[in-house]
């Protein structure tokens, strides 16, 4: 490459080049934003001025407790300003954030915690419990732990640590003057993704995705400045999909819940006027099924963002009425979340109500902030033709995709292979390039939005004495999206009843990952005796 | 430092680091929105599939016309879609674009040229006079030249060329695989800017700031999708702000004008349906005193973004009464433009009107992409009190700060001394952290939204035979913001008249640079002999 007179004498410096974080967000709106309402909890309240005080405070009380750059920092906190305020204190002292599942069981806590090599665990004391267990099952050093009490809605909650966390930050500096990442390729968070393997996989995700991310939720739900931000989405998933960071550049308002209640949501959505929230199918369908006297007549069309899986067309009919207007996103944690919009031409709202619906429901094209998409033969690494009909992978390209998986180079290098980061989903594409999903070669189910993976449950199916073959595929449902559905060969000779097999189940997996169907039949092979999943799919329609 | 666990195997790749640059924001636009409307130019019309094919055809003919990476090509053009596409294929051929200001005087012009070492010159017909007399001034290789001929507007302009833009494009292929740059840091743009010194210093912009500038005007200028942007700013200010990347992102029209007419302005305002315009106060002062027959009722708020100069009480209060919302930033072309906004707060729609403009008269606060933003004095590199009284040097710091000049280490590194780029304004840091400018320590008069250089226009006047000495400052001018104001001291003996001295510099200097008023008078200087302007300032208050 030969040089220009452009490359000479025109160094970066500190004056002309920065690290791209959403740190830098906080700043400025604690900054510009200083007396505007960022936080509602319940009767709480924080302005910017406190928020940012608060995480200022945080980073220098783990800077204090010895945490370094680099060191893991655990949260298994519900909603609440702990956690938002754990999105920003945490990396502020050049941590690394890793949020928990608090729907997990405690094997796979324990597991995180040593993979990560947790130093500190902030702990929502309604989770003592959990946490206790899985420190009882760790192999490494036990981390230190701070109790978070929510006391207007946890007062009660069991103790583990020495020092609760207001007491905590009381300690920090509030004008704590924090760094920048050293670089903006750092890691800001780890979530852990349940694969195709037993053991989760730790994705790390770095501070220029971060800041990318959280800019690509304002563009791309066309925030304008204050919007009000209801938490039904937990922030452990994809790190709330990158709002906690995405709220500061508007200088919005986080309206925190601690669990998705119909009455808790409606009450929010009228008392605060909130613009915009997020979430998987169920969190429409606890909105929509709420009783008639617990819904309120909205003030505005108010923006609803899903993912997990493409709404059904009369739960689009039913938002549109009650005054929402849905946007289907599709993403993993390996791409932060939404790296894939449906992006709504207005044209399409002249089809009919179904023809809406199956618009709605392609997942579509890439997100501002993600440089390309596309679906690809994953042999031959060629795109597969735009005709709505060819299966292919989909696959991602940019900077919001993941660092690669943590201590795990071998699976990094797999994701990425031939430059592209294989999603493990399959799809179309349609003429117009936006993407369809087809299925996922991964046999992930997806229930509730919460990821299952059929391995693990087929793995603790395997482990009962009666158990010959087992076959995990997801059965269609109303409610959760989706339920695990469980195919079983028993050994000849021996039995077992379907209730025992829930039994079985509920002692090694999270409640949820518990099938919800039990059938006893002859697994269907193929000539090589892989078993074929997609009957076993067409059989637990039937069930 | 310290590695962890998280700076092991998790390098960057393809898959997860692309540079950033607002050539994707095309790329996407060209997919996404294909049939969508991207340019409207009188009674053109082209969707963003004809504006991403034509600019990959400009980017491919480039290429074959023997263009590389890192080489310069200039346009002196107006505000059309060839300026548009410039502002993509120049770049998407690895090339960087030089707009020039179709004001200047042809010295200035072959100055740039020379110093760009320009290897190709994109011109308008209309301008076909001055770049011919500009090319008779250059000292190096004459470049390749392209005419442009808008049909519509400028059919008779004189060709210099031997081939048309159309037939120059026509010969590219709309498929062109376009390559991103090698980097982020790579330089996209170069704009000179008149300085303090006679010869004007080339500022390189790069692809990281102008995608982030990009974003910084949509998320600034809260616009929704598809946006109508109208061109009453030139394209050759600091790339149009950012504009003709921003508008991408958000798949928005550009209704694109030769000249800012009030007629035609209200014309696009209520045919297109304008939602966001940007231009100096003279473009306000334009619309406003359109007769009331060109005058319509506009079908919504229009925003309109004003920099240059602080819009005035009046003027404030009729762009409301006519419908518009305006909005006031400030910059420089080391900046990107529009670096600081006066970030509303609508509890301040409260006050009366004249607090009202005093609050819309401060600068204000860094734009989201602007790392930080401060005053300092520049001795001690210390930030002065937030007391809205002690003078400061505006200070900037981010990655929408300029790689720097070309070609000029020594002013790159005056400029980034100490970390942070010196602006050469003088402002006060109010109690609230806005930012409000008292006076330009580089005497630039701006006016019309373009920079005078006071001592430009000084050096023309000292080589007047009967001037001794010269001083020239700003006097406030109702229609143009700021005019040129001269005062001189003639040598003992000798004598002219205001007239002769207006014509002596209307042979040396652009049009818009000659000075208004002539005042003959004393200089007052300070005892070591320096000439005191503020003093200047004052008499010419009377003039």
């Amino acid at each position: 490459m030969s040089t220009s007179i452009f490359d000479r004498d025109l160094p970066k410096t500190q004056a002309n080049y920065q690290p791209l974080t959403p740190l830098s967000f906080l700043a400025r709106a604690g900054a510009v934003y200083a007396e505007h309402t960022a936080i509602i909890h319940g009767s709480q309240r924080f302005t910017y001025r406190e928020f940012y005080g608060r995480c200022r405070r945080l980073a220098a009380a783990l800077a204090k407790a010895g945490i370094r750059r680099g060191d893991t920092v655990s949260a298994l906190l519900a909603n609440t300003p702990a956690m938002l305020e754990a999105h920003y204190g945490v990396p502020m002292a050049g941590a690394v954030l890793n949020t928990l599942n608090t729907r997990l069981d405690a094997a796979v806590i324990a597991f995180s915690l040593d993979h990560a090599e947790t130093r500190l665990v902030l702990i929502d004391t309604e989770f003592s419990g959990l946490l206790k267990e899985a420190l009882g099952l760790m192999k490494g050093p036990r981390p230190v732990i701070i109790d978070y009490v929510d006391r207007e809605f946890v007062p009660d909650g069991k103790r583990l640590g020495s020092i609760d966390y207001e007491s905590f930050i009381a300690n920090g500096d509030p004008d704590f003057a924090w760094a920048m990442p050293d670089d903006e390729w750092d890691a800001i968070s780890l979530n852990y993704t349940s694969g195709t393997t037993g053991n989760p996989k730790g994705v790390v995700c770095h501070h220029r995705g971060a800041y990318l991310v959280a800019q690509g939720n304002v563009l791309t739900q066309q925030m304008r400045k204050h919007p009000v931000y209801l938490w039904t989405l937990p922030m452990f998933h994809c790190n709330g999909w990158g709002y906690p960071w995405s709220i500061s550049i508007m200088g919005g308002t986080h309206v925190t819940l601690r669990a998705v209640r119909a009455k808790a949501i409606w009450q929010a959505l009228a008392e605060h006027k909130v613009t915009h929230l997020c979430g998987a199918p169920i969190v429409m369908a606890t909105i929509l099924n709420a009783p008639e006297g617990e819904k309120t007549k909205l003030p505005h069309v108010v923006e609803f963002t899903t993912a997990a899986a493409p709404p059904p067309e009369i739960v689009l009919a039913r938002m549109a009425e009650a005054g929402f207007n849905v946007t289907h996103v599709y993403g993993l944690t390996e791409t932060y979340g939404p790296a894939v919009v449906n992006d709504w031409d207005a044209d399409w709202d002249r089809l009919d109500i179904s023809a809406r619906a199956a618009k709605k429901a392609r997942q579509g094209v890439n997100y501002i902030p993600l440089e390309a998409l596309t679906v690809m033969n994953p042999e031959t690494m060629e795109r597969v033709p735009a005709d709505g009909k060819t299966l292919g992978e989909v696959m991602f390209r940019g900077n919001i995709v993941m660092k690669g998986y943590l201590k795990n180079r071998q699976a990094s290098e797999e994701a990425f292979k031939g430059g592209w980061f294989h999603s493990g989903d399959l799809a179309v594409l349609h003429e117009d390039g936006y993407v369809q999903l087809k299925d996922r070669s991964k046999d992930i189910i997806i229930s509730g939005g919460e990821n299952i993976s059929s391995i693990e449950v087929e793995e603790v199916l395997y482990k009962h004495p009666a158990v010959q073959g087992a076959a995990v595929v997801a059965k269609a449902d109303e409610k959760w999206g989706e339920t695990p559905c469980a195919f079983i060969e028993l050994k000849p000779g021996m039995s077992a009843t379907a209730d025992e097999i829930v039994e079985w189940c509920r002692k090694g997996l999270a409640r949820f990952k518990v099938p919800k169907h039990v059938v006893f039949a002859e697994l269907p092979k193929t000539s090589t005796g892989k078993i074929q999943k997609f009957k076993l799919r067409e059989m637990a329609k039937e069930v």
